[in-house]
């Protein structure tokens, strides 16, 4: 058991708040032999990494991982190979303005989790809102550039498909568009950037915030993975994605809507392909049945509520029982959906490491 | 790690499956001395039997529990008192009708794990679903039932709120209606029974089946239980949620609904009551923040599919390769969602009962 | 976390006292396609089943296992084959003398639970032992038949090594005597029979009891299992080991006596072989070096204490807190370490199968 | 599940190898509120840092550890407060003295772990001993440090009783000796050091090595501390010593010593004491039954094999499967045991903390 730690045999355990010394990760079970560079890692940190564009906090941070053991550096110099051993990657805090918190530190911020820290704990670190900043998710990020390489031809992709009221068109849907300098949103729709720029500005220029909608896509994800009762996929993926900070709600494949749903309009049908082995004509389960994968892409969606730091006052108390309002100045993402997405993505490629050697630890049925 | 286990320590393994001799579960790190009687166990294994309706599947199973080990009998003869040993608790199968398994046995029903087990398992129980059977879930209840005396005045109950396009009015919501006679619906909407009813018979009628939304409430949950990361209360109840048949969504408080609000829409505003204790104005967040209860209810919903077995045939491929039709006959639940309700409110009871030990344990700060 | 399970990826639950309905376990994680019979699993519990000779105790139970859940029948009608789903076993509790407990169920006898079972629990089962009776360990030597079908070509013996101030004379190691008719003890030694006879004999007469030494011996174990720090193959061994009752030490190859060695002496040199293969030519280490499988015997030693229950009065306190002195009436084992034997072979193929799974899911290099 | 983690509520994960960048641990589920300084942990490191006598390696490490979360500075500057986070400690490798491992690096010393890692993982990092270094248990110490704190009143001391074929006088015992600067062997018994030191010189210069035996006492262990079955506090106690590099023997109290012994020589008898409690009149069971701890000092015991590296030389094969023969130069302990002493008492210190906060999750019995 740990509060601090999701997976069985792919099994990531992070530490560290926003403003100490440094966060990190620690990735054990790992298999030995996956080949990576510090520069893939960089580059999946670097996605989320604040102050890219206005619509995210204006905080730097370097954000420069290190990784401290795990591995052997091959004769390249570059090329880091696991050993089967822990890895254990640190992120160093650098940008920590000394600022009086004062007030933050007596005062309940609404929608955060002060209140409920000091209720649990009986102390708390107030600056950054501790445990609970979205920096603890670069460690959650770097673990997942390491789950990416576990399964052979696996590829975790995500996109922001609604913010607010503003939803994508499907119809555009373009995966080589997120990544691109003129995209700050991981928006898979080009259609979609002039609209949702100018609603987020309206947003930011209000000091409110607004929620989000994530789709992550996995493919190559090989048939058999997870188990029918509590070691479901999606009920990984799902546990998953609602341990990311501010997440509200999670689905797979057509989640929500099978609710209004007939069993005809939700059974995928199969059939005997070309090449002598079965597929499926849809893909409603979003990839999975019953638990297991089916090898089909595997769809979640998750839904992030709105950063709670606005300006406008919220009433609340502070700890000595006063009435309080409170407005949260401060560099804020007017929607922390936005780099919600290459975590989603990691969380994912996590899970999906880990079935995927628990799979072969039971059965032995994948190499 | 396990694959047939949840919870840490309120843990709960099941095992069984629908056509062998029994299923059951072992309830491991009860504490000591919780009093309980084996009809209040019954009682919620009631709740989910078939055959109550003519809404849910015919099969009568008498679904009797026995309670094997982890308790001694106060002199009454009738409550039962935990050792805090680990308690055993079988569901014998009683109607295991004998039939012809064999089409079944060879072809994959589109919706279901039959596919899937095969391709993990390279072998199959195919009588009656196997271990994905609904069946399962009696032992998740008879658990259920012994998590909601863990934490003093808790209370539990759940709520169908929409079965396929037809919603309940929230404005009729009266707990008291659930458990009435005239519901076979476990809806709290009087007003709703005669639209389900004639919307099923139709269902029913064509051989078809549809989904449906429940809600989950769990009052009496002290705040302070959870954690900042990986074991977030609402993560919890979403991996149980998750790990119920058919369930392909799960959402916390007002979930998706807020990835279309705004901070502003959003923050649950506190104040200090007239009892010096301070109190939320609002609970969007379902009595969750940053990982921790609040002290207000908590509140889940979920998205059931609709039950795969259909009389429409459906096209899918046999074992050996083939093309077939199938049309999936036998005793089955026209909206499986039904008879999810007792079975959700027991997967949130365990997960409160487990984070009430897990708070005990680190903190030291509940009795 | 769980009080009463062990193992990860083989992992066995166990539940029952010795006075209730019936006892048994769960084993999780039992890969598909393991063919095994009842009869084999009877066995295996038949070993240790008391009242076979007037050295162990002539309480008399059937011990007949049923198995509840996660085979398939073969067509023969007496092979089960895993399905992957967890088997659940279970043994009724047939011989329960209904007799008065007044006296043990108030007073807490030296060297048995019952003190610390009331200072933990405020509770206790005091009828024959509760949880801590030794037929608790018939579902550990089910689980463990399960467990020896995993490795393939894997053999787990053991040995009655000495009792008391009796030792074998390892010259007359013969594992082909264990199992005749004419030996009572487990030992390996023909000629130790008549001496410990003789030896317990007295022992019994005086209405004492004895401890014993018991070795356990694993052969066919592959190379590159357990790990280099916390999963290690001897650490997992040891801990299984000294969960069995009554068990005070345990060693691995030439345990304790290795910290009177040199380095010379204790070294397992190695050479290469004619078959290209490189052989160690000693096996001090007891097969495993740095927490990992050599491919050599594993060999593993543990201690058991004399049996608490003995006629001499000793002296105690009672639940009231008065002096008592205790006479243990009943039927006894003078030497519990003799049927310890069995459980310990169990214990040692349990952990084997376990990592045996464990080394597959994280290198993939076994199949 | 996880290979370099032990412990439940109170865990510990380690990681790093003896020639990386750096090595720590993170210990996850220590409750808030508990004071402490870096120097206390220091001191606890300092105890079994290299490099201070002639009879530990020469290797010289300042083993400086850094806490980097998981707390916040009481206004003192100095005592840190633990907030119920993960506590991460780190301990950078300065001493990497560069040299050639190309011996090393393609032979196979007796009695390391270098060809059961080749066998496991196919790739090894041979600088040291990679993750089976003797560094690695300074994680450990880090985190016993602040296990020690959790449980109020709790002593957890370490001595070394043997090395080789030298034996302390027990009646000499004399706890406030060890720390002494005279003592460079953690005995307890004045006498001995002399001994100790003719003996040690001896091996040293003959290049060779030799075992020891170490005893831990905790005392102010609260009874009720562990359980009936698979969480016994001697078997985790074992477990957590036994994965101490280079053990090969565990016992509780008379241990191996209690197969010799008849039931009324083990039996620890009780009388009620005048303040009306309870007491036992002896220890044999090392202050454990039934798995739970009686109140009184647990004592525990382990057996180090000598030291691998010695200078004699040693046949052996390389990777290229050609035989060779070893002489281990370098910096190396004489007698690895010595060096042990605090890491026992830091492992014990560590499965006690954890069945502390276990026992006051399930029962709530303790505050």
């Amino acid at each position: 058991m740990s509060h601090n730690t999701f997976g069985h045999l792919f099994r990531v355990t992070t530490w560290g708040e926003s403003h100490g010394a440094a966060l990190g990760c620690v990735v054990d079970g790992c298999p030995p032999g996956i080949r990576f560079t510090l520069a893939e890692i960089q580059a999946e940190l670097d996605k989320r990494r604040p102050g890219q564009s206005r619509f995210v906090t204006q905080r730097r941070e370097a954000d420069e991982v290190k990784v401290l053991s795990g591995f052997v550096m091959d004769d390249d110099g570059e090329t880091m190979i696991t050993t089967g051993t822990p890895v254990s990657m640190m992120i160093e805090n650098t940008d920590q303005r000394s600022k009086d918190y004062g007030e933050i530190a007596r005062q309940y911020r609404p929608g955060h989790a002060d209140y409920t820290y000091d209720t649990k704990y009986g102390i708390r670190d107030y600056r950054g809102g501790g445990r609970s900043s979205a920096r603890e998710t670069a460690a959650r990020v770097a673990a997942g550039a390491l789950a990416r390489k576990i399964v052979p031809g696996l590829s975790v992709r995500g996109a922001l498909v609604a913010m607010g009221d503003k939803t994508i068109d499907r119809a555009n849907w373009n995966w080589g568009f997120i990544g691109d300098a003129e995209n700050p949103f991981f928006t898979p729709d080009p259609a979609s950037v002039a609209i949702f720029s100018d609603y987020l500005d309206g947003i930011r220029k209000a000091g409110s915030s607004v929620g989000a909608l994530i789709e992550i896509v996995a493919e190559g994800v090989p048939a058999g993975l997870g188990a029918p009762v509590y070691a479901k996929l999606d009920q990984d993926i799902a546990s998953n994605l609602m341990s990311i900070n501010a997440v509200k709600g999670v689905e797979i494949g057509d989640g929500f809507e099978t609710a209004r749903m007939t069993g005809e309009e939700n059974a995928d049908e199969m059939r005997m392909g070309n090449d002598g082995k079965p597929f499926f004509m849809s893909n409603h389960a979003g990839g999975i049945l019953g638990g297991i994968s089916t090898g089909q892409p595997v769809v979640s969606r998750f839904a992030v509520k709105p950063t709670s730091s606005i300006l406008t006052p919220r009433r609340s108390v502070d700890v000595d029982g006063n009435d309080v309002d409170i407005r949260t100045k401060g560099r804020h993402d007017p929607c922390v959906g936005i780099r919600a997405v290459p975590i989603g993505e990691a969380m994912v490629a996590c899970a999906i490491a880990d079935h995927y050697l628990r799979h072969r630890g039971q059965t032995g049925r994948i190499a």
